[in-house]
């Protein structure tokens, strides 16, 4: 199966973000990645719902929201969640995650969990029954442009092994956090389906995005 | 001294942010409003600095940020503050509140303080040498499109009689909830100085940003 | 007016909670006060949906809900809220105090704030279009059995005189804590329309709840 | 050993409870389960020690707290525990697991590690030497009469295993959660010893409690 | 009456803590202030009980505790409370103001309640039988070494003014932040009682405490 | 290689931490610990800053600074590390875990990860590259003078093996609570590295520091 591509939306040029979107359509990617932050789970403030309604009315691609909030389970309601979607919550995030992962599913979305570069992956082993996909931080969460966390890439392969070991070798691995080209090939390597493009890819200044997402859709061939 | 306008940005077109953002240069608003939403301190989620960088490199309007989160004081780094702007706080949402503004102020911006619907105006009573401006909310904060919080009116009066009763007569009162063409008329005679202009004024999908904003000029004259 | 009896339902006798209701209703009670604590807002636990859904199947006596929680809005979701009834919040529990009220009424239900013994009543000040009753805490809450603070009863006069010096001569005064039948008469002088009556006067150990309430009433009258 | 019984009293009819008690004691049930929530750790409020105290001057029958509450080491002071009673607090609420359980042997109870469906049993692995009782929740706490988690019984498989294997054979496993006849059987052969008996198995509008235990017992015999 | 001093611990010299008492007795101030940090409520850490209790085996001047932390109901008995020492909590720091007030009180010591910067005195209103001491904070609290901020100085004169025209004149209004000599003079004269001195009066490196106290003395004459 | 002793000092004589300094000093300890506490993550409150920076000037055996307190990176900034301290944060405290760790290390420290006894070692498999010493809780944190929780011991050998098997030999491993000369041997065969010492060992009212320090080195040689 290739892998896939899920543009990190809080990369694009917002002053023209029409245009960014008609360029990731003709570009073929699988998903628009929706960074959402409460400023206490991360250190940091992003994107909302209006933001991302605004975008649905441009384009049918799939949204992948991940959601960096305590309790999210609290707010799932404000978002406009679609089948197709993939909708991650963090682990560290909620001491309901079963629930949570249901709640979402039940809105038709495919359910993720996150987890962040220091939090192992057996904390989901009861979870698995209730995920489509697990995704892997590699870097920690909260801001664009940070350098990768070396370890992650250790871990990566061992979630592949373990998620095959555990007898769901369909669950997707999607990895966020400097997948630049050089990475995107290791992480590949490693396991990694669906690839979180940023500022290190396909998000350049004064570069064509059609052509940089060609040429990354190579490295994680 | 006339009415200043001061654009909500979560109320824009983001589809095309640059055109919106030279549209409003052109019908030369005062402020670009913010509002940074921590999903607890109000229920939802809106903007964040990186948007906001993406505009400054567009524009030399001074930005008026209202930080709409608990505990204000721990996140005033992440933003790009500069002389000219205003950056509101709520007083509901630190025990700190002469610090914070302080710290507003040593960075060169405008310091506010931002009261809830609820919030009675005495609160602020020992912080009035260290506020340029006073944001009224006449709706509960959170969402754009809400109604009128109709005692708010009878409260701004009284704040306009207050601050001038204090000795503070060149505090700048700032409005900020459904300010229609119709409210915004109540707010101008009750003693608004700097209108948050949103869905219900200058923002109206498939008209004019020009022509409605200088309509909401003669409302605010 | 006469005075309105709002039987404590923390106190009642729990053992056979169908006869208390049934004594309750010949006794003639206005209401049923439920207090809801979550053991934060206030250091206890007490009661819950499940029991109250199941004697609304007993009675038409409309309820008087009381909670002690933080951030009551994200909780008011839980309850059976019917026309008729009273929901206090408290003042000190919410930042958004106009908003939660406004969704009170919304539900059909009287709305009511709260003062913890030592809140001032004008913290109050801008939602009196907003709520129909006005709970004093004549105790600080979480416990039964607590003795009366002194001051509350000054206070309780004031807040008199302020309700019909602003405007709201209709909105009720209810009282929560330690209402014996000696405090009862003199919170009745002070203003106060509705009682919550608990094991200082109604629920006595052995004694008859039809033939206490009947004093009680007198205390009032 | 044969299962035993502890009916959860948040499903009783509350408008007669003595009588629910006295059927209960004719039935022979071990333990009463009480359910304490504080809105936060689990999404709903239940019942408190006033209820509780009420019931243990009925009774001699041990009780079973559970307590879904954040930092239950600040409320244990609240509740009237004693010899024979089973004390739960949840592995996800509190940072000092085994000073909590130790604090609740020290009462003269018996500890225990109540886990969410999504949470390992690994995580207790260091308090075996404190616990006497394991509880696994079969669903996400916080309302009776939901569906079972069916991940939940291949965990329980594996708690006994791993009880086994570490050591500790003598650990007893509840079960708390959609323990309907049907599951009961399935959850006594995965190694269930306690059963959380509620709405699907022996409270049942109209039916008799005696009756209903006798046949539950058989499930778990 | 003449001005009381009362020296700010964290401002001593630590490596020579026996020292400094026996200094400060032959200067004969009339307390020794405690400040206590829980890095929330303030964003600081200081000291704690076991370096209290080391003091009070060398000394019988009272103490006067100064709680800056969130929910001190919660902490007070990790303190050795005696008759004679004040114990000031936040009116910022609680949603049980009247009880802490209360609970301090039984344990013997004098109740003061603290006021930041920006809270105005009328937020005490109802908690004026239940003090000893009103502590007037002039500057934001955390860190010794700050500027005073200028409107505290009015609002001193007005806490003077407000409490007498309440009937509580007996109330000692004690000051905490930059209290240097030239600042004590005026504060004096708006009508502080009790001073907290530090590292802008009585304690200076290499200056001699018992000097500098006698010359403060003089300053608040 | 030798143990180290780490020398507790919350539990050094505060009357007169110079000649405490000069002692330990003498005594050939290889760090000062400093335990530093929020009343939230641990329930007690101890040092801060401006003592230790006090302790600083007197010499300049590296501190070992043990932070236990919630989002500990929110609170690094308050505390002058240096090139050759340790810095323990807990596990159970952040859940950005890594990134804390690499923020302790860039600025000059050794990063350590501390673990309260019911926390198991795996839960930090992911930043053994991180780490340059692991402290395991011997007692539940908080209060000098706790017993041991035997589990811990077992703990001990489990982490030794478990880090030479994860390829880091090389960190070492640090032990707090109760380390008495008894404890201490054990510690030292289960694996320990680093010892904090504190009323069970070299601090003794009456007693010489240096020589019980001597003694106290035997037993972990």
């Amino acid at each position: 199966m290739a892998g896939k591509i899920s543009p990190s939306m809080m990369c694009a040029d917002f002053r023209r973000l029409e245009d960014q979107v008609r360029e990731l359509e003709q570009a073929g990617v699988e998903y628009l990645h929706w960074d959402i932050m409460d400023g206490r789970f991360v250190p940091n403030f992003t994107l909302g719902p209006d933001l991302m309604n605004c975008v649905r009315e441009l384009t049918a691609i799939p949204f992948d929201l991940h959601l960096m909030m305590e309790r999210p389970e609290d707010h799932l309601h404000l978002f406009d969640i679609r089948p197709g979607d993939i909708v991650s919550v963090h682990q560290e995030s909620t001491t309901h995650l079963q629930r949570t992962l249901q709640a979402i599913r039940e809105r038709g979305a495919k359910a993720a969990v996150a987890l962040n570069p220091a939090t192992p992956v057996y904390t989901v082993e009861h979870v698995l029954d209730d995920i489509d996909v697990l995704l892997i931080m590699t870097v920690n969460p909260g801001f664009a442009g940070q350098k990768l966390v070396p370890a992650t890439l250790k871990k990566l392969s061992n979630v592949k092994t373990y998620l095959a070991a555990q007898g769901y070798p369909d669950i997707e691995i999607e990895v966020d956090g400097n997948v630049s080209w050089e990475n995107a090939v290791r992480m590949r390597e490693a396991g990694a389906d669906i690839f979180v493009a940023g500022t290190s890819s396909i998000f350049r200044k004064g570069e064509n995005i059609q052509e940089l997402t060609k040429q990354f859709r190579d490295c994680i061939a």
